[in-house]
This record gives structure tokens, C-alpha cells and sequence, in this order.
């Protein structure tokens, strides 16, 4: 009497078997290598995209789905970036991003975060991977290089051929970045940068790398391109230890006496009003991010409860499971819009940091209700990283914390809404 | 040393109290009866309307703030009808909402959820009394009415001069409202009703009531129009203690022996699915209706915390302040968006109940997070009527439980999710 | 087939209507005139208690249930103060709280807790009312009152035949309180109050005023005692609107010339470090006081989930409702556990500040999630204040806000925990 | 002017670094190696304990911060299993848990939730080890073995040279245990058993295990001790990718043909009530084990914010950090004292399966609340293990899934409030 019978268990274990994606383990669902289908739009939210825009999404899903889902998480056990997964995006067409020419995609705004999203779908630290790449060290020669470095950097930039990162934090400045204390001293023919970076994703293997340093003489803060392959002032230890994007090696770096030749100088950049500029492109990005985790997290928790039974009846039936599947649904879909609007904004050229920052701090807000969601409706399974929601309970962490943290992003916000900063600390004195 | 010398203080006062709003108990920040200014959209959302929807979003918006405001709150106080301001309700013109013909506006329902929350943010019972008579009462006669009763009754109801209610719900029927007991007997010319029915808006004092009873022959559920104040078989009693919507008069209906002629029974209603078919336009404004009241909730905090100074400094410089109120400010705009996605689809013909559950049962659960933060930030004057907050705060939780409790509506858009309903009890048997 | 059949409905309502606190309007489920029986303690909590304790904890128990339950939610609605209920509180022998002889009961601080809470569990305003009269006014005196005042006033206060109110916050001066503005100028033969006072609870009916006023002279703060109805320097305004505590009488109070003799200045008061010892002590109490909101929304959504039948079945049968039912429940016990803990300190006379506002912003942040759980469950009748859930849904804001605002308290918790304090405003500067 | 001079900062660094526990890639402020002092107990919840429980507290606490602390995050990065530390638990003195005799400790239960905690505190791997290991599998034998069992193995348990474990659960049934399916079939001079069990704790490769399984005539749920490394009939395979208690190496059990003399049937079984018996007991354990992660949580936040400092002030300066760091705070007590009440009563006896429910659903709950608080206070930081908030805002996901997961555990305590059981799936039919 518990239900069904032992004949419609067994089958139900061989049909899904069948579908792959189930181990000899536990084929009572499907784990993330057989990725579940995508069933987080229900309010025609694809209807808010041109057709070239679904193209792309269209085209990075497959990608996604077919050649990251299956291989991704044993990576992310071990904390190793998946150079296997290079060629592929080198086919994927999405290098370079917004910027135009030179080898680049020149795509739109939209249809960069839907790759971004359908990438976090799957897993945030490809995501992250294109976003620190692309709307970080792309951008940043893209809008602020030289027409010499463009030209010598951005197609191999836009085509993965080079990979580059993006230093600004450092161990002793995080959200106070613009204190920043790597130095720029001019010397002949060049400049010598001294200081160290904390973060720096793809630092410890990757190309070139776009160094943010304060310039001795004028104390502006300047940008700089390093080799860091040929650099010997250069060095990048990797960061172990991280529960979240653990496929993204960051890097704590090292400069001495680090040379930069005049001509990697970034010319377009004068000051810290400059690197917000790209910050403010890629907080876009970010923004968008904790959607793509949340879409994924539902459609794995939607196809688990449906799988998945127990007392003789699918997860799903239940009262407690529906309600935070819906709710999972519901903020899904507005999450999406908060971030489509932002995107909106951005390409009409009218957006504004407190409005990059209001949406990235309630993105990763409730993304992280998301994603805890599909982890507990996931039960034992929930905290195993083949089961994606546990993968993306980690990674949204991330999220939340860098490109601003919520708190930053918060009061920038807040700042915006009131005409006051109260980012400073409290005055002193007695209370 | 504390902050500000007793000149600025008094300056301010003097130049707050020019302004109106103020008490001579309390100058230092503006109450509703000046209503704040418009500052919840940041994100250009104005930017998706139609030139005609923003123009009745404006002609709304000023008679809520003008009218509306300077007076509200006292009735609010003593749970009564603000009859004064039915004759600005009709030159409005925004009776019979999407209703084409027959002297009703036929807008489109994007100008309608517009009409409604610009209400809402002043004031949720007006947006109540606007909704039930005309997306509950006007709706189910223009929908499903005879050519006839269209002729008699949409002129007299799409300008207000007729007001109308809407009686679904029994005392022993809520939730499971299909499961209605009320019946109607077929009689020599027509149907006698007999039932009870149960927080019905308007009831006590309007003209026309839609009553939805049980066919006796049939058992479908039919529905039937009863001229209130001519039929001796009907009788309504004002529910009192409501601490929300305190001005919408909703009534404990009796029908006793109720006589009902043929020509008042909607010919168009043949089962309880013609009954969904209007809630669920009802519903897409019942979840625009949180949007307003966390619109105005959010104009009146800003502005509060502007005025309003502690410690030396406005309340709008510490960072707990700051951090709720652009919390809220962001959780205005994903409502906004979620709620006009849901429109749009309702617009293009193609929303399900289950879409239109998704958003409701979101808008109002993020509503009353809004709602509770904007009560808070006021402190002690959040708990007063005439700062707006605490009004709003006590009637987003009718939203939260009129048109579908949240439950309700959570486990309709489950439904839609997993394809199981699990509104049922749960199997009888030990666990 | 839905569910049971007719005549158990019948017998049902039947029954219930038996039990009282039923309507004809509403056979369905028992209001709050009947009880529900405590079922709120399932760690044995009352274990924790000595006989005594428990003797005064059924006392007021009684009372609260049997002369306040049946009559307080009409006065709630008019916002008016029951007197006819204060012969009640003088036969109920709580008065004077833990001020020993002089005709008051010197209680210990858990047996004043106990008749705290099970006020509140009935009325919230019944609380207060005791807490203000008691832990403010009453205490101040027994605390820091001459002989002279102590044998005068303490008897009649000790009764509740003399009630008092207790005035420090200001319109210009809430959470800043330390910073008072009203005056008091040295005379011939006493003193004479300028100022005007906020939110005072008894305020506009009492017999005795405690004032807080800087003496102009030292600009220490000092503290006086206002014969209300006799004096003519003292007004008070009831402030109206309220939607939390409404039987409290608040008043904003005018000290115009108001001449206080020698003999009426409170000689244990020397500054603010006295204010802030009476305020240690009530705010024990008013973290309790959200404790016994807690416990009778429980009880009262415990009784209504079982006796509420929807889709054929008691409302407790759902999964959604156990949930949240449940929550409710776990967190009563922690919510006691609490106060508990921070009384047991206080009895011990080690506790802190810190300690207290750490426990205050706690019990009410949890209370909130309580109430919003009870007023949710009801349904419809959940905004009803008839059905208990809707009226404590309301008053735990004021708790909330008083005796220190969440912010407030969660500071001065703050500076206990880090040894800085965080209250003042940012230091300005760009960022 | 940004704040403090270079000098300051650069003592600062010097000094931590001196306190050990930084790195040179940050200095400015201390990892876990260096655990960070108990600052969590700020109600003197130290003074509800006994003097033997005090004493053991600070045994365990004196071994966590000391040996578990500096050398658990790389384990637990790999998800190995710390072996050198067993040494350390076999001097402990706190084997056996509350087992009399045999070489057992016989410790207070409270005294073992001190052990539990304070492991919990540095590592919620090694609690969950000596849960599994004592509470599970030790008490199991000692509560329902026979005289010769406790003889043989009670001894080697109780002082960790014997290992054991648990195996309850099965890849078919989660929640649904008591469904088990694992069979025990009659055989000359035993047993044989056949199924599969899943998530053991320790099944990899400890010594002896518990399994229950259903007795083929009887169709009773039975249990059996297998001797793991010599029984042929039993396999386990390390489960792989866990995001929480990475160091606890739980095992996918097989079962095929294994034989178990009549010997290693455990007597004192005859149903799944024996089952409930043990998981009563360790489910207080478990209502412990977030206390632990919170405190551990807390204290590091606390000392991180005191030690990094961002715009010229510590992080401790801020409102934001402060807020969440009282709320911390103020819930450790809350779930500390709530586990504490639990325990009395399970130590009076009079505990039910209802009220362990409902604590361990509240403590699990609320426990997530702050580790994910701890998790953000220290930003990038805080995605590392090495700063302990990462490691322990992953490792409570196990806690709110296991032994129960939320759900059925507030279903549990649901069913105590109501005298109704909700466990079960819905009744079919439409709504
Ligand atoms: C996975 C990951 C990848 C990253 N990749 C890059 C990269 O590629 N390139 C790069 O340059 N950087 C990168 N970062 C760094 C990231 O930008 C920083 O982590 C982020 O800016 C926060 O700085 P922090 O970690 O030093 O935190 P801190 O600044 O030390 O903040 C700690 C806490 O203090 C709070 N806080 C700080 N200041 C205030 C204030 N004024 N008021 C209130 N609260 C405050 C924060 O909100 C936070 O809770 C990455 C970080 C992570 C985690
Ligand atoms: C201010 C206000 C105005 C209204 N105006 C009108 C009107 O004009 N016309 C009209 O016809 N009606 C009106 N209503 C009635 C409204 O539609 C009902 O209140 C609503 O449907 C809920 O019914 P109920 O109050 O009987 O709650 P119940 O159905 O008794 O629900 C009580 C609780 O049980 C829960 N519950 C019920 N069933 C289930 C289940 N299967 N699973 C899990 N949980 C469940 C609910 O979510 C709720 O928490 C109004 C209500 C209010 C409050
Ligand atoms: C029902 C009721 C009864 C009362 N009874 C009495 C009484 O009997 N006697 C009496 O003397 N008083 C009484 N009070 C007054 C009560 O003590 C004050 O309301 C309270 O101190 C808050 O002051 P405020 O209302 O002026 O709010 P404000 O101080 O203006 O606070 C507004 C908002 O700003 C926030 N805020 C203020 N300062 C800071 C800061 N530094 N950092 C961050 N946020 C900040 C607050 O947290 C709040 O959210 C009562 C109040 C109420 C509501
Ligand atoms: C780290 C770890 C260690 C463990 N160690 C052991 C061990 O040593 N020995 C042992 O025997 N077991 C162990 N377990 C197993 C643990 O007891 C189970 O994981 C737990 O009982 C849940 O079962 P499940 O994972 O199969 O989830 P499922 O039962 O599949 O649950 C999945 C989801 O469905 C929900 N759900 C299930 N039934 C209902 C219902 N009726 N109504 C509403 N919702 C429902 C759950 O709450 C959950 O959200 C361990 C688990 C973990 C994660």
C-alpha cells in the first residue's frame, strides 16, 4: 500500500536510465550531464528579443547544454578551469562582445547577456570565464586602447585565441578600490609597476592582463597592459580554497619592478572615472549573472520533482515542494526583466552606475533565494555538485560579493535615491 | 556640537510647514495630505507606455494626489466610504475599463492597471472600489451580459453613476469558492435565490450586485444580477474590524427567497469556468494593485527621509536607511515589469490562470516586503494613518489574501509548473 | 463528493456556535471573545518558572482571557482606552511591578513579565498600558523619587487609582533622544517647563507626568513630576490614526510655562545615565512583550486551522498551512527562551545595555515573522481584528519602533559587539 | 586623507601577521588556523551548564581550536577524511556518548551537545563524524544490542579504534524511510542481506555497520552489525562532488548476498519504532550541530571585522556590518538556548519525536540565516575556506537535509500541533 507498486518503480528507473544522465548509484533522476530542458520562461519573456538575439541564445545554449553540462562538474570538483572547453568558444562567436571591428562580434548588449546567461545556466564559472575576458580586459582596450593596441590585441581577444584579465582589487583595497596602492613610476621609455592584486580571474595562466595603478606623478589612476607570460615583473599565485566559480582560477599577483613599454599604456584612461565606465558596462553583465544560475537551478529542481518520488507519489505533488518551485519560477521571471530593463537602458545610452548598481544588488539578492530554493528541494542530492543546484548555491556567492558587493552596490544605489553617500564610516564621538 | 545649530532647525521647519502637510505637533517631515512626489521609477518604466496610457496615468495620478490625499485618511480612520469623491470618480474617465461601448471607456488594459495603481498609491481602497465595480461588476455584464442588460446597465455603470458588486465568496466558501452552496431555484419567470454571502465589496450600499449561485436544476454554477436596494430578498450587513481597505464597505450578504426575473440572468455564464474567465482579467489587476501601494510607500519613505533628521544629519544619510529604502526602490521596479509582462500576454490574448497566479501571488508577497520596510523607516510616524506607510502597510495584506489567497494562487501556478494539482487534503493513512 | 457531507457541516457549525464567539454571520470558527485555549508552550517553559511565577502568570491569564478577550477589539476599533476594564487591573494585584512597599506588589522581573505577556497575548494596548504606568512611570519613582514622592504617589500608582504617564521623546527628538530639547529653568521655589513631548502613552488622561527637561542651569537632563490634570502649564493632544496599540491614548504634549515645584523634581536624576536605567529595566519587558503577541496568535491560529474546513477537509490538514504554523510555534519557544535568558540576567543585576537592545531588536524582529504567519493563515478573517490575528499583526509594529527602534537597539547590540559605536552619520567626503 | 596613514596600516599588518594565521597574500586579517576566540556566548548561556559540562566543553574546544582548526581546510578542500586526527578523538574522553559502561564515557546529553558544538564551532565534518560514529551507530548497539554485543564492540567505539556506521537510508527512499526496502532473508545460522543503501556516513571505510533492513517473514524493519572489511557481502563507494561536509567521506552501500550471523542481528530491534528511538536521541545532536557552525560563524565575523579595515576604518565601523553582525549574535543565543530546552527535556525523559522535530527544523532554519550572514561579512573573503564562514555556510546545508530534512521535520512538529498528519501526497480529483 505505500503507493505504486514495485513493477512501475522499476520502470520508471529504466526509462530514465534510458535518457542517461542517472548512475547505477541513483537512477531515480537525472543529473546535470543530461541537462534538463529549458522551462524557466512561462511568460514569453523570448518574445522581448530580436531574432538575432535569439539566435545567439539559441546557439550558446546548445553550446552550453551539449558541451559544458556533460564534462563541467568533475572540473569544478577539482577546481580546474576546462582548457578542453577553449576551441568551443573560439567557435562560439560570441568574442569580443559589444566591441566593434577588429575581429570582434560587435553583437548587441541583449544578446551578449544572453550568453551570459545561458553560459551561468549551466555553469557560472564559464559565465564568469566570458564576463572577466570579454567585459572586463576586451572592453577595456576595445573602448579606452590605442588604435596600435586594438589592432594588435582585439582579434586574438575576440576569437579566444588570447585570454586576458582584469587587476583593480587589491589585498588592501576591495570596495575601497579607487584608494587603490599599485604604483606607476614613468621611467624611460615606459613605466615600472610595483604592488600587488588580489582576485584576478584568469591571473594565473592567461595572456595579457589589464593592470589598474596609480600614476606617482599625477596620483590618477592609469591602465596598463602586461604580458604576463613574458613579463618578468609578473607573477600570479593561484587561489585555492574557493567554494564558489571554482573553476575560474584567480589569482593573488605580484608586482616588482614590473615594466610596461609606453605603448601598453592604455591611452584612454585618465583617471578612476575611466575604469567605471567599463565597470559599469560589465556590472550589466553581472546583473545578469544570478539570472542565468536561477533559470537553471529551476529547470533542474522543475525536472528532479517531477523524477524524483517518494510516500508513492512524484516531489512534485507536493504542497511545500510547489510552492517554492513557483516561487523559484516567479522570481526567475522577474529577475530576467529587472535586468532586460538595465540592458534596455544601456544600449539607449542613458544608464546610469545607481541604476547598474540598484539591479546588481537585487539580482544577486534574490538569485541567492533561488538557488538555495532548488538546493533544498534537491533533499541529499541537493548538495552534490552533479546535481547543479548545488554548484549554483556555491557559485551565486560569488556573485553577490565582487563587481561591488551588495552592500557597495546598495549604497551606490542608495546614493542615487537619496543625493547622499553614506559609504564613508560613522563620524566619531560619543553615542 | 549636535549636528546643526537651532537656526537651521527652525528654517526648516518654517520652510517644511510653507509647504502644507505638517502638524503644528509635528513639523519636521510632510504627511500624505501633500502628496509626495513621483520618484519610483528609475528605470525609465514611463518608457513602455503608449502616449494614451501615460496620459491616463497622469490624469489618475493627479486626481489621487489632489484629491484624493488631502482627504483619505480620516475615512480611512473611521472605515467609511469617502462618498465625496464619487462625483470625481465619474468625470474620470476611466469607467467600464477595458468595456467597449455602451458609454464605457474601452482602454486598453495596460491604461487600466495604470488608472489602478495610481489609485493604489494613494490610496488602496479607492483602487479596491475601482476594481471591484469595474474589472468584477462592470466586466462580467460586458463580458457575459445580454445585449439588454449591456444597454441598460454599462452607461449607468461605466460612468459610476451606477455602482456595482461582485458576490462570489461564502462564509463557507473562500478558497474552494467553486464548491459554492448558494442556490438558485427555477420559478415561474424567473429564480428564486437563496444563500449567504461573504465579504462582499460594496455591498452594503450599491446598486446592482452579480450574485453567482448553484443552479438547482443543473448544478453548473449560473449567475444573476440583484437590483440591491429594490429586492426585499437581499440584505447586506457592514463587515466591521477590518484593518485593511478600511473604506471599501464590504458586506455579509443575505438571500432570502431572493426573486430574480429571467432578463437578470446572465445568459453568457453556463459553469464556473465563465466565472474564471473574469477573474482572471481581475487578477491581472489585482497583481498591478501591491505595485501601487509600494510606489506610494516608496515616494513617501524618500521623501521622509529627506525631511526628517536625527543625530544632526537627515535619516536619509545613515546607511540602514539607505539600504531599505533602495531595497524597496528596486523591488518597485521587478514588480512594475512583472506585472506588465503579465499584461502584456493578457493584451496579446494568450494568458493562462496560471501565469496570471505566478504574478499575483509574487507581486503581492514582494509587496508586503516593500510595504513593511516603508512602515519601519518611518518609525514612530510609521504607525500613523496620515504618513501613508502604515495605511498601506495594513491594506497590501487584504491583496495578499483577496482574489486567491496566496496560497492559493501559489499552488495554481505549481500546477502550471508541474502539471499536478496539489490544492486537495492530503491521502488519509499514517506517516 | 467534496469532501463530507451536509449534515456534519451542520452539526459542525452547530457545535461551534455552542462554544460561543461565533456570528451568525460566521459559524465557522470561534473569534477572539472565546479564547483559545495556551497551547503555545511545547518545551515545558512553564517549568522554568517558581510557583509564583505561575500563580501571577494564571491570574492576569485569567483576567486577560475572561474580562479582556470578550470586550477589547470594539475599543481597539474606536481607538479608545477601556476604563471599564481598570477596576479589573486594581483587584488584579501586579501593580507597582518590582517596586518594593509602599502598597506595590514587588514582584520579581519574570512574574512582571509573565503578567506582561499574557496581557499581550489578549491586547497589546492592555501591555503597554501596564508597562508605561508600571516600568516607566511607577518605577521611576520608586526608583529615583524622594521619600517624600515614594509614600505620596507610589500607593495610588501601586493600585492603578493614580496612573502615570512618562514623557522623553520629542517631535524634534525620537531616536536621538539624549538630545532633548525642553527645558527647565530654575525659579523660586521650583521649576518651569518649555517644551513639547511625543508619543507619550496616558498622556492625554492621566494623573501624573513623569517629564524628562535639560535643566537650563547645568544642561544635565532632570527629571519632574507634572500634576496633569491639575496643572496648567501641561496639555496633551491625543494623537489619532494610530494602527498599532489603538485603546493607547498617545499625546503630544505642550509644557507652555508650566511651573513644577521643589518637591516634584526627581532627585535620583542627575542626567541621562538615569533615564537610561529606568529605560534597561522597561525594555526587558517590552522584549517580552512581542513574546505574548506571538503566543496568542499561535493559539489562535491553531484553533482556527482546525476548526476552518475548506476543499473538504480542516485547514490544518494542508502542508502549507502545517508550515508556517509550525514556524510559528518553534519560534514562540525561542522567542521565551530569549526573554527569559535576558530577565534571569536582570534578576541577577548583570545585565547590560547591550544585552537588553541585542534581545529587544531580536524578539521583535522575530514576533513580526509570528504575526504576518497568524494574520496569513486566517485568510480573509485574518484582517478581521475580531479574529485576534489582524489586531496583533498591527501592534507588534509599535514594538517595533518604541523603547528604541529595531535600528536602535540593533546599534547599541552593534557597539556591544564591536566596541564601536556606528549611530552617528557618515563622515562626509566623496566616494 | 584617505583615512589612516601607511605607517598605521603598515603596523597593523605586522602586527596580525605576528598573531600568525595570515599569509602574504593577506595580511589584514587572520584565517582559522588562528581560531578566533569565543565571543559568541554573550547572555552567559555558560552558567546553564554543570561544572563536569563546562569541563568538557572546554576539553573539546581546547582540541578543536588547537589541533582541528590549523589543519582542517585543506581536507576538506580535497574531501578527505582528516586520519591523524583520530588519535586526538581517542584521547578526547568523549566516546560513546551517553553509553554506561563498557568503556563508555556516560556523559550528560548536554555535555555531549557541548562536544557536538564545539567540533561543530572548527568543523562541522568532524561533528558530524563523532554524531554518526557515537549517536548513530555506538548508541544503536548500546541502547537495543545484546549483553555479548555491547561486550565486544561497545569498548572499541567508545574510544574510536573501532568505527562505525549508520546505514538507514536508500537511493529509493529518503524521507520515506520507514519504506524500506533492503531485505533480511532467513538463513541457516542468520541472516542475508540484499539492497542498496545511500549518503553513510563513514561507510567508505570504517569497521562496522548498522543496517537495517526488513525482515522478509515479519516484514518488520530489523537491524544488522556487518563487519565492513571482512564481509564480502558489503561495498561502499565513496560518494563524490559534496559542496558540505567534504571531509566526511559518505558511502553508496551495496549489499549482495551478505551473510550476518544470528549473532549480529540486534536484539532489541523488532520494528521501526527501535529506528525512531536512536534517531530521537541523535536528532537532538543534530538540532546542536548549527549552534556549532553559528558560533564558529560568529566569532570569526566578529574578530574579521575588527581586524579589516576599508575607507580608513575598520569594517566593524560600518551600520550594514554591524546590523547583521547583532543579528548573528542575537539568533546564536536564541538557537543555543532552544537546543538547550530540548535537551533538558531529553534528559527528563519526557522528550517526544514532535519537539526534536520542531528544534532541529528551527535551528537548521535559522543556523542558515547566519552562516550565510557570516558568509557575506567577509565578501571575497568569505568564499574561502580558510576563513571558516565559507566552509560553514556549506556545510549547513547538510544539516537542514539530513536526519530529516526541513520539511519533514516541520511536518513532524506540524503533526504535533495538529493532531493531523500532512506527510502524505494529496488526493487526487480536479481543482
Ligand atoms: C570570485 C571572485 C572573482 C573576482 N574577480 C576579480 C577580477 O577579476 N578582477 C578584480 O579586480 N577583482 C576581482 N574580484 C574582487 C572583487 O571585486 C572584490 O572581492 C570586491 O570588490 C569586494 O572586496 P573585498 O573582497 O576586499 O571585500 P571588502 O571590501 O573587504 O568587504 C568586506 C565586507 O565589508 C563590506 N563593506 C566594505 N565597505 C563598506 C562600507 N563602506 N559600508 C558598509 N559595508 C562595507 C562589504 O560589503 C563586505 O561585506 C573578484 C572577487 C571574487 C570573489
Ligand atoms: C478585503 C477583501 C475583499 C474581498 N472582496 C470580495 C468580493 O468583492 N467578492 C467576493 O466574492 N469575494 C471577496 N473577498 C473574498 C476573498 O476572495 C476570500 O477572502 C479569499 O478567497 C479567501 O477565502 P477565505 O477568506 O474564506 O479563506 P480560506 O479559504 O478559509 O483560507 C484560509 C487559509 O487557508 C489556506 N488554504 C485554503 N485552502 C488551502 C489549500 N487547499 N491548501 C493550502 N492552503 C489552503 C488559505 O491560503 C488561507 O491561508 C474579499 C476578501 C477580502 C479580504
Ligand atoms: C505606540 C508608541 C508609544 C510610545 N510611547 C512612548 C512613551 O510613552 N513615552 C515616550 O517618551 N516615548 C514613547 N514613544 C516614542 C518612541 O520611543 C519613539 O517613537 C522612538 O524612540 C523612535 O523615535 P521616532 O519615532 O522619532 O523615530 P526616528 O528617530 O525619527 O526614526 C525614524 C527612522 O530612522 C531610523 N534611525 C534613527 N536614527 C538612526 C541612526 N542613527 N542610524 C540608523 N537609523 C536611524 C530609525 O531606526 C527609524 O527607522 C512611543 C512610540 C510609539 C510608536
Ligand atoms: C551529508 C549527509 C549525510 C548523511 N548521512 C546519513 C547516514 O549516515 N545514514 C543514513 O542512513 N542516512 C544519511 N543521510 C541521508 C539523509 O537522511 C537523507 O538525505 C534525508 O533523509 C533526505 O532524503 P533524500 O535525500 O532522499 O531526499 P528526498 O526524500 O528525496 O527529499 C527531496 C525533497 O523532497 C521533500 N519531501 C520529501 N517527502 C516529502 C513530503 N512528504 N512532503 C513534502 N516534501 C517532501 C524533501 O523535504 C526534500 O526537499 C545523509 C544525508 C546527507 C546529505
Amino acid at each position: 500500500e505505500h503507493g505504486e507498486d514495485e513493477v512501475t518503480v522499476l520502470e520508471r528507473q529504466l526509462t530514465l536510465a534510458g535518457l542517461g544522465g542517472t548512475t547505477p548509484e541513483f537512477e531515480f533522476a537525472q543529473n546535470m550531464t543530461v541537462f534538463p530542458q529549458a522551462k524557466h520562461d512561462v511568460l514569453g519573456l523570448d518574445g522581448l528579443l530580436t531574432a538575432e538575439e535569439r539566435e545567439v541564445r539559441d546557439r550558446v545554449r546548445a553550446f552550453a547544454e551539449k558541451e559544458i553540462a556533460p564534462v563541467i562538474y568533475p572540473f569544478w570538483e577539482r577546481a580546474e578551469f576546462p582548457f578542453e572547453l577553449v576551441p568551443g568558444f573560439q567557435r562560439l562567436g560570441i568574442g569580443g562582445g559589444t566591441v566593434k571591428g577588429y575581429g570582434c562580434q560587435g553583437l548587441s548588449m541583449l544578446a551578449c547577456a544572453m550568453a551570459g546567461i545561458e553560459l551561468a545556466r549551466v555553469d557560472g564559472s564559464c559565465s564568469t570565464f566570458y564576463l572577466v575576458h570579454t567585459f572586463l580586459a576586451t572592453l577595456t582596450i576595445g573602448l579606452l586602447g590605442s588604435e596600435e593596441q586594438k589592432q594588435e590585441l582585439l582579434p586574438g581577444l575576440g576569437n579566444f585565441k588570447t585570454v586576458g584579465c582584469w587587476a583593480l582589487t587589491e589585498p588592501s583595497n576591495g570596495s575601497d578600490a579607487s584608494a587603490l596602492t599599485t604604483t606607476a613610476r614613468r621611467v624611460q621609455g615606459g613605466w615600472v609597476l610595483n604592488g600587488r592584486k588580489r582576485w584576478i580571474g584568469n591571473a594565473p595562466w592567461c595572456d595579457v592582463a589589464v593592470i589598474w595603478a596609480r600614476n606617482q606623478e599625477s596620483s590618477a589612476v592609469n591602465a596598463f597592459i602586461v604580458r604576463c607570460k613574458e613579463n618578468p615583473g609578473y607573477s600570479a599565485k593561484k587561489m585555492e580554497n574557493k567554494i564558489a566559480l571554482r573553476c575560474v582560477q584567480n589569482g593573488d599577483i605580484t608586482l616588482k619592478e614590473c615594466f610596461v613599454p609606453d605603448s601598453d599604456r592604455i591611452p584612454g584612461v585618465t583617471g578612476f572615472g575611466d575604469t567605471n565606465k567599463v565597470l559599469a558596462l560589465s556590472r550589466v553583465m553581472v546583473a545578469w549573472q544570478p539570472v542565468g544560475l536561477a533559470m537553471g537551478a529551476y529547470d533542474m529542481a522543475a525536472r528532479y520533482l517531477s523524477q524524483r518520488q517518494q510516500f508513492g507519489a512524484p516531489l512534485a505533488s507536493f504542497q511545500l515542494m510547489q510552492e517554492k518551485l513557483q516561487r523559484m519560477l516567479s522570481t526567475v521571471q522577474a529577475m530576467w526583466l529587472m535586468a532586460w530593463r538595465l540592458t534596455k537602458l544601456c544600449e539607449a545610452g542613458t544608464m546610469t552606475h545607481e541604476q547598474a548598481s540598484l539591479c546588481k544588488a537585487w539580482t544577486t539578492l534574490r538569485g541567492r533565494e533561488v538557488v538555495a530554493l532548488g538546493r533544498e528541494l534537491l533533499g541529499g542530492n541537493g548538495i552534490l555538485a552533479e546535481f547543479l543546484v548545488a554548484k549554483h548555491f556555491c557559485d551565486l556567492e560569488a556573485y553577490f560579493s565582487y563587481e561591488g558587493t551588495y552592500e557597495i552596490n546598495a549604497l551606490v544605489a542608495g546614493r542615487g535615491a537619496t543625493g547622499i553617500s553614506a559609504i564613508k564610516p560613522p563620524r566619531r564621538g560619543a553615542v
